[in-house]
């Protein structure tokens, strides 16, 4: 049994994060949570206790907690988690901030779950797109070895937590978005965080650096587009894979079918293939249209859905969380 | 002036040719509109005339028509588009059916227009993803060559006619969809059209060989993941480029810029890019998120939006008719 604290526990990903504490049985001993002073006081309910919220500030650490889960955005992640690690917690961080640090291990438990043998007190959960896509990735970096992909996303607003679905409900007509700079209704954005001076989206920028950093394989060549779709849960990952070694189709298939996490959803008589209504609520990764890419020596096309507020964020950092506990 | 049919005129496609052939003024002589049995005796108007429809059958090629525009689905155009033919009228036909024969011109007018001179009475109008596609790349195509395509799609419903619409009004609660098989509402379906042994849907493998056919060259390497989105109008296409030569990425804002048919929407420090809502209603076809591709040698990414009911379809199919006219 441990200690648990939990930063931005009134976003979605924090109420998602007790969600997927109740259904895993976590071993949770006290259980502390945290917000923005404008959601202190809330009331929380896990395990049937209730648990009021209070102000995330830098005496909060004064608690005595073993783990601290944090999805309260960048800057407080890159403000609070030094304090949390000085004072002996350990971090399982969801934003973007520490990433990228070279100290910091960067964890989808399916893929590179003995990272966190190299924990130093910060642990960054990555990029939601990114995470269901580096488990299909995987098993065919391990076995064909990757050459490039090339990667298109179709990403849900809830990836925007609850500012993203209200965007969405607002339709065509509102002229005054929470979040998004264009109306999300009946309309995609090829814009998802900020652009850079590249020309590229840190969405976009993330999707490329996780994934070789996850894979620990700088040589793999990456591009992406990352695009906003109407779709309130679920991301959808166009994948065009470029592998080095040949490949039979059947044994991609099988080789998918039995990797922990992934669900091939490919039957297409019975027009079965991987959907963002289908993952809704699930922790697989549903991959499916897994075909021969005929324009390329050793191409193969596939398409990979997620529930990005859970495996893409929530679950996987309680999965990670775990795996500190089993250590 | 010339006499003018239109085959599924009721339809959405139909409506949008008599739309579109008023706003270019179009030389219409007599106009005979022709839709199936169950349609037979609406009114429709055109240039504040009535005209009631007719049935379509084999008589209907009786009347003096020049030229006949078809929107009525493939297996009406296999049938129907041969008795107009055999009768002196040239056919311009929307639908797949006679779009790979050899001795078809597949035409869109700012890329193959002279090809109007191979007219043996039936002429093809491309499929709607292609045509928005091909019109940036056949400048990239002539100077620089292109080497390989990646597509990926997000198509509006309206692709699938009225039915589509109804289905993604009809939210994710009805268990009974007109034409898709599963709900579009906040959902993606990656399967446009049916699905072939090698894996491909129809329309993935009419971006592949239309591309090829416009651009006549069998040398440029090309696949396609093709989705659907709950979006009304407004087709969007994800083009991941691989070019022959070096270019300097400013040159390919320039070309792009300088390319009839095409409007760069590329300030991203002000949020403008390509969106289905912004081109809704319109004829142009929309370019941006113009990046160069890090993951490849003279790689580029670019984003390209049009009307598919408009460009994709209706506008292009009387662009063809005009050209029938000019020559």
């Amino acid at each position: 049994m441990v200690n648990i604290g939990i930063a931005g526990a009134t976003g979605m990903v924090g109420r998602t994060f007790l969600k997927v504490m109740e259904e895993r049985n976590f071993p949770v001993n006290e259980l502390y949570l945290f917000a923005s002073s404008k959601s202190k006081g809330t009331t929380i309910e896990f395990n049937n206790k209730k648990y009021v919220v209070e102000e995330l500030n830098e005496s909060s650490f004064d608690k005595p907690m073993d783990i601290v889960l944090f999805s309260a955005g960048g800057d407080l992640s890159k403000k609070y988690a030094p304090i949390a690690k000085e004072k002996g917690i350990v971090v399982v961080d969801n934003s973007s901030a520490w990433r990228m640090e070279d100290w910091v291990p960067l964890i989808v438990p399916e893929v590179n779950g003995d990272s966190i043998s190299k924990n130093k007190g910060i642990i960054a959960n990555p990029n939601c797109s990114t995470i269901q896509s580096v488990i299909p990735l995987k098993p065919l970096n391990d076995r064909y070895k990757l050459k490039r992909v090339v990667f298109s996303t179709y990403q849900a607003v809830s990836g925007s937590g609850v500012a993203g679905l209200e965007d969405l409900e607002k339709g065509l007509s509102s002229t005054y978005n929470n979040i998004y700079p264009h109306p999300i209704a009946y309309n995609v954005l090829p814009h998802i965080d900020s652009f850079l001076d590249n020309g590229y989206t840190k969405e976009e920028m993330k999707m490329i650096d996780e994934t070789k950093k996850i894979l620990n394989d700088q040589d793999i060549q990456i591009t992406a587009t990352t695009v906003r779709v109407p779709v309130k849960y679920g991301h959808a990952v166009s994948a065009n894979i470029e592998l080095e070694k040949e490949f039979e189709l059947d044994d991609i298939f099988t080789l998918l079918k039995n990797t922990d996490g992934i669900e091939v959803l490919d039957d297409l008589d019975n027009n079965i293939y991987p959907m963002p209504i289908l993952a809704e609520g699930k922790d697989k990764v549903y991959v499916g249209r897994i075909r021969r890419d005929f324009s390329i020596k050793n191409g193969l096309n596939i398409w990979i859905v997620a529930d990005n507020s859970r495996k893409g964020a929530a679950t996987n950092t309680v999965q990670i969380a775990e795996l500190l506990l089993n250590k």
